[in-house]
């Protein structure tokens, strides 16, 4: 399987707001690259940067003054002769108007986002829209012939939607590739998301929409971030209805019932019959991942890609959370390994 | 005038994110006992401690669930092992739901919030209580006959609406004591909100209703906290239609155009016909003041108060905003003192 990175990840290095102190965000550029290293070592296949694409082909996953705000906060917070990282301190909640977009960076901040976890930073337009160029080039690959890609993303992208970053994401790759391959006239996408928390992103992207299924398996947002989303009963809407299914599971969920849920997903997916297949691959559902409470152990996420690739499409691998750093590289590749371990025997769906 | 000041106010001393970093809050306890003594020092007449009341009565301009989540936060928060100030971390946003309570604390802070300014410490509730109980205290005490009373409330209470703390206000002291006056008989009660913020919280709170005409002063939310509220357009709903006036005002205003602004208001308030009027009082529209743009005068402050002496009504005064802690405390009894000397010689409006 090829992988797709980029070092340009490196340019967003974050803080984040967690017990009531700023702190280095658990997101750090040492996640990508301890899982590349670990691609390496498993000799998983090629390892080719991205290439560069228009950001006007993240618009439609996001909206045009969405993109064009993510490529100039910074320069409009410096321009204020803020030097610091820029985080947001109001957001439009409830009867809070978001209609408006504020003409000052330090309301666009709050406007565009939904948590106090996700600054922008000096490289942060550099390292996101490269992580998205990977997701792009990553979808391309498969729709030419490739049976599997790996976007080796970093930021990661699930919590990113039309207009709004938050939970480390700001571009969502997953969608923007999803919605790629829509243009390239492929008819039924699905986005399996198997990330510890909900990918309220993706699916506020593609809510009203028919065309791209969304499934995500998550801790259930009563008890989880991002709360406020994931829900059983979020079905879609309008033309979308139907077409959006969240799987909410409780603290403690290990493997055997992990892996029933995957069974409820691969059901869905079966009767949308699909052309293509994005995973957005967390791999914070781990059982010593410091901000999660699953209980996936390393071995179990080798029987995660066996029984994707059961399901015989052509699959993109995006890479989201997981924040076990001494870990997550060896969980990665175990997915990916037992993919392509099980593709060599797969039936179809 | 009678002052009612509580020492309870000093067991609230939070935290703030600002500049990308957490900072002792702008809103300090040092604010008000500045206030205390310049109100000692000017003679402006008793002191006196208010009376404690039935959180009950705070129902009414918040929903019963909010008190009690304000009440029981520290707890909460405390049972999960945390001892640091409670802040939340993410925000119910745009299509993210806000119709589900999360079961943890963490997203409960987020649900019930709408900064990253506000957050729930250990004396939070001791203070904000005895905050609201002043308000009560010097409302009845002007239903009671008295033509005025001063309520020197911290924290503030302006931005908190309904169900949401946040700019450093957790109960609305004006919208409680309006509603009580509204309880106690009183027909049209008018909230004059003269603070530089948007007072969002008391707009939310009575923007469905006819019997609270909500009057505002502000720097335009358009450059201005909180950004998402206080445009001129918000002119109420339902019965509520017409009964909320927004006036923001460009950065820079000084006393001439806040004057006239102000003749606007009284014009409004004059058809409404109230019976009583609760100013939330706010000093940051001084030209010092660290966080605001306006560029009153201490001396305006004085013609402020004798401005609002001329409408001629029974009025309570509820302290709001203010940071430059040097000159708050003269700028509060520059309005106090102006509104007696205007009383002693008024017209009816």
């Amino acid at each position: 399987m090829i992988t797709f990175f980029s070092t340009e990840h490196q340019r967003h290095h974050g803080v984040e707001l967690k017990d009531a102190a700023i702190k280095p965000s658990f997101e750090n550029p040492g996640r990508a690259d301890t899982i590349l290293q670990q691609v390496r070592q498993a000799a998983l296949g090629d390892i080719q940067p991205g290439r560069a694409h228009d950001s006007a082909l993240y618009v439609g996953a996001h909206s045009e003054r969405y993109v064009r705000f993510l490529q100039q906060a910074w320069a409009d917070w410096t321009a204020t002769g803020q030097t610091h990282d820029a985080l947001p301190l109001i957001w439009p909640v409830r009867d809070l108007r978001s209609d408006l977009e504020p003409a000052t960076i330090d309301g666009r901040l709050g406007f565009y986002s939904m948590d106090a976890g996700s600054p922008i930073t000096a490289g942060t337009w550099a390292a996101v829209s490269a992580s998205a160029d990977l997701a792009l080039t990553g979808v391309q690959t498969v729709l030419d012939g490739a049976p599997s890609a790996f976007a080796l993303c970093r930021p990661p992208g699930h919590h990113a939607g039309p207009e709004m970053m938050g939970g480390y994401c700001y571009l969502n790759n997953a969608a923007i590739a999803a919605h790629h391959a829509r243009r390239q006239g492929v008819q039924r996408v699905v986005v399996l998301d198997v990330d510890f928390h909900h990918g309220n992103g993706t699916q506020s992207i593609f809510y009203g929409r028919g065309d791209v299924l969304v499934v995500s398996l998550h801790g259930d947002p009563v008890h989880c971030y991002p709360y406020f989303s994931g829900h059983a009963d979020e079905t879609g809407a309008g033309a979308g209805q139907g077409f959006n299914l969240n799987l909410p599971l409780p603290k403690g969920t290990a493997w055997l019932a992990f892996r029933d849920a995957l069974g409820v997903a691969a059901q869905r997916v079966r009767s949308f019959a699909p052309e293509l297949l994005v995973v957005s691959l967390g791999v914070d559902t781990f059982e010593h991942d410091p901000i999660s409470h699953f209980r996936l152990a390393s071995a179990d996420f080798v029987r995660l890609g066996e029984a994707l690739a059961g399901w015989g499409l052509p699959t993109l691998f995006v890479m989201e959370g997981g924040y076990m750093v001494d870990d997550i590289g060896r969980n990665v590749v175990n997915v990916l390994q037992g993919f392509e371990a099980g593709a060599a025997g797969a039936q179809p769906l």
